[in-house]
């Protein structure tokens, strides 16, 4: 990977001057709407409206053309019907303008017509411009002042994670939830059609790019499959990616080719993708957030031993099933640490058996601490997980509150306190009990305690499925990673010798 | 199926009056917290509280014994340690009390010694009064009066599901998280080790109660391996039997020996039974709840083929693998139907095609609603599925909701008017968009709007996968019930013959 794309691209993630061509005072445009979330997200840079039926746009100076324009233009957002793209890309080459993003849609997933167009547009690239898109939402990255169109409110601090998607609507949607979250993100960027800029392009941006730790992506089709293949190889080596492949089936495939143009390749091809580069799969956009989650909290974690510890019976029974279905284990505890912790439960309506059961979701907080302490020191375990502990005050009794605040603070500080005590990966199962519209409030707590785990590096999820599959694509990973580079030690060795 | 469960386990549902062992003023003891949730839960049967320290429980005349009441009794709750238990049961034997429940915990599920207990117990069940428990929550039954310990703000209306558990935790968090779902209960049960009243009786009851519907069961072991398969077999012809069955790993199966002393069984033979019964499986508590929404809204339906109408590309082309996945289809349109939705969707940035692309999260109503008629009208589908449409103002703009009430209120009604002029099965996808911590009144208008489906018979989801695995139960225990029928119906023709 010799080209540098941090400098190539660096005009679309960090444009110091933005020209947008088809702004427009009528904010119901698409032209004009972007127009607005850009300024109103804060970016910085020189902004240039270009419109010949306009004089000024928001109270900026509008230009007929991008070539009017007197001072020099790094980039250019183009929001005008797709037939009028390709000239108005000849003419931001001309003005000396090094990236654009095409908006519009209406090409080559529309048909013949529309392929003809990008054709042109490629040309126009090859000859030094480059094309974001089209049919895209652009790029998100706070770093630069830069957002996608439904995306003024999205968070303006910067963060570990890239996200690469064809789709405009994941590109507002995954860092819109995300947001909610904690999750920040380095830059997020729907390519549509890419045309030019494709996704080797962007993994190799992100792959260079030290602002991101992270590389995830929704996809929908691969431009140039080997050297996509290459491409992951060398990455996962160093960074994760995490891949939602769209249209692995046949109804899929047939909805990708509609909506972006693209051919999404067979499922049993893209198994041998992932098997073989180390690049993670995930199925869903709530299965890439989750595995996210567990990436940025909980570090490279190889180890799959997981002690959980629940609330009740049955929870530990179906957590014992959910982590060994996801190909976690459930190790049995020393018969001596078994003794400890029996002197610590309750004494019926427990268990001191991995899974431990505290006799119900409302521990006494010493007693907690006291459980998850012994198990830290005394148990060969890789990852705690508390699991549907009430830390919360969810289940108001008699109109009163089921334990008073003093207790709430410290239930919610323990598996804090053993996080940073034992440097264990700590993981909390928290599922949404107070479902009704009645219990807003509760929700209000839940989310308060959630998010204090954030900022304190501890997952939070909502089932155990979810955990269950994250923490498999984590240690999937980083088992690999470790297996790699060991295997590259030894042969580095032999060819030495 | 010879015997009247209905009237054998009436005083257990239905009593008239209820002794209450082991009842005390100290709400920290748990006989004390049962007495004072069952009085606030509005039981209205006489309430006789045994304790023969106390002459006065909750303003109630407090007996020392059982046998002290001067009426009859029909039924008692047990809450006093396991050694008291069997000589207890013995006194509501010689009372003539018909049945009564365990509520201790320290029985078989420890070892030999509470396992003396249960036979104990066992041989004076068998001298005439039956017995729920030990180590159980006991019963819930609104129209009954009866609730569980931690149940007293459990609806008070009864409703088509009955839920038979093992599990205390259970017993309590399905319907409490159900009741947020507009899921009310005949009754749900938690009958612990089991030790006389078993699964089977239970499902029994269900079979015959004409109040119950839909059964629904997280289960651990089973006593009765033969008879339970039989009646599987028996009652699935006629209700829907859902089991999410607890312990088929490894590790879940040793979690369940401690909670319940339970024998899990293998997860080769619970296939068996699923596959050769026609009971639902499911794996979580999550995909129970799911699957009864679908049963309780959509009713009978075996067909597969599956119109999703979404709110972006991606969202189609995820929806699309989403479905098939779960082994539903997603056919193509006929063209003239292409046709005829490409004059109504967006010129471009959508899709004629099935999953159809409305443009975008927020359609106009007219267009939506058009585009749904059409398809109700000309595509050859059997369920319809409208997919992350924004219903609610979850994306304020500068301050501004997005759109104008009276959008609002067209959007939502557009289902539901196509549902009911159709008559066809409408599914929603509706995510937690607003996800964070700041946007909880959005969280509480999704909750509005989907509780405004509920009512209205159409089940909301929070993800397409939850969907998917719910249609797909629901398809496949009709699917089969019909084949099963016909089958018979053929075998009756030729014997006849």
């Amino acid at each position: 990977m010799a080209v540098d794309r941090l400098a190539e691209l660096a005009p679309i993630f960090y444009p110091k001057s933005h020209a947008v061509i088809g702004a427009s005072a009528t904010v119901r445009k698409f032209g004009g709407r972007f127009l607005q979330t850009l300024l109103n997200f804060g970016y910085s840079g020189k902004v240039y409206p270009v419109n010949p039926q306009e004089t000024e746009v928001l109270g900026l100076k509008t230009y007929a053309r991008v070539g009017d324009i007197p001072e020099p233009v790094d980039f250019a957002s183009i929001a005008v019907p797709a037939r009028a793209v390709p000239g108005l890309i000849e003419e931001c080459l001309a003005k000396g303008v090094k990236a654009v993003q095409v908006l519009s849609a209406g090409f080559r997933e529309l048909g013949e017509e529309g392929e003809m167009l990008e054709r042109e547009m490629i040309s126009t690239a090859e000859r030094g411009i480059r094309i974001v898109g089209p049919n895209c939402f652009g790029v998100y990255c706070p770093g630069g002042g830069m957002t996608i169109l439904p995306g003024e409110n999205l968070p303006r601090e910067t963060g570990p994670v890239g996200f690469i998607t064809q789709s405009g609507g994941y590109a507002v949607r995954v860092p819109r939830r995300a947001a909610g979250l904690g999750i920040r993100f380095s830059k997020a960027i729907s390519y549509g059609n890419g045309c030019d800029i494709n996704e080797c392009d962007l993994v190799e941006y992100m792959y260079q790019d030290p602002e991101t730790e992270i590389i995830t992506a929704y996809l929908e089709g691969v431009r140039d499959g080997p050297r996509f293949f290459r491409l992951l190889k060398e990455v996962c080596r160093a960074k994760p990616v995490v891949i939602w492949k769209g249209g692995l089936t046949q109804g899929g495939a047939r909805a990708a080719q509609s909506h972006t143009a693209s051919l999404s390749g067979e499922e049993a091809v893209w198994n041998a993708v992932f098997q073989q580069t180390g690049a993670i799969r995930v199925d869903s956009l709530e299965e890439l957030l989750d595995t996210v989650l567990a990436f940025i909290h909980l570090g490279p974690v190889t180890g799959r031993r997981v002690c959980s510890i629940g609330g009740g019976g049955g929870i530990g029974v179906a957590a014992a099933d959910t982590w060994e279905r996801a190909g976690l284990s459930v190790p049995l505890f020393p018969p001596e640490l078994e003794k400890k912790l029996l002197a610590l439960v309750p004494a019926v309506g427990s268990s001191a058996r991995n899974p431990v059961d505290v006799g119900g979701p409302f521990p006494a907080p010493p007693m907690f601490r006291a459980v998850l302490e012994t198990v830290c020191t005394d148990a060969d375990v890789d990852i705690l997980v508390v699991d549907e502990i009430e830390m919360a005050m969810v289940i108001p009794r008699g109109g009163q509150a089921s334990r008073p605040p003093d207790l709430l603070q410290e239930i919610v500080r323990v598996p804090l306190d053993i996080k940073e005590r034992f440097g264990k990966p700590v993981v909390i199962v928290m599922p949404v009990e107070a479902i009704s519209t009645a219990t807003l409030e509760s929700e209000g707590d839940r989310r308060k305690i959630r998010d204090f785990y954030f900022q304190n590096g501890i997952p939070v999820y909502l089932t155990k499925d979810r955990a269950a599959k994250a923490l498999a694509n984590l240690t999937a990973y980083y088992r690999r990673r470790e297996a790699v580079s060991s295997s590259c030690q030894a042969n580095g060795q032999r060819t030495a010798a």
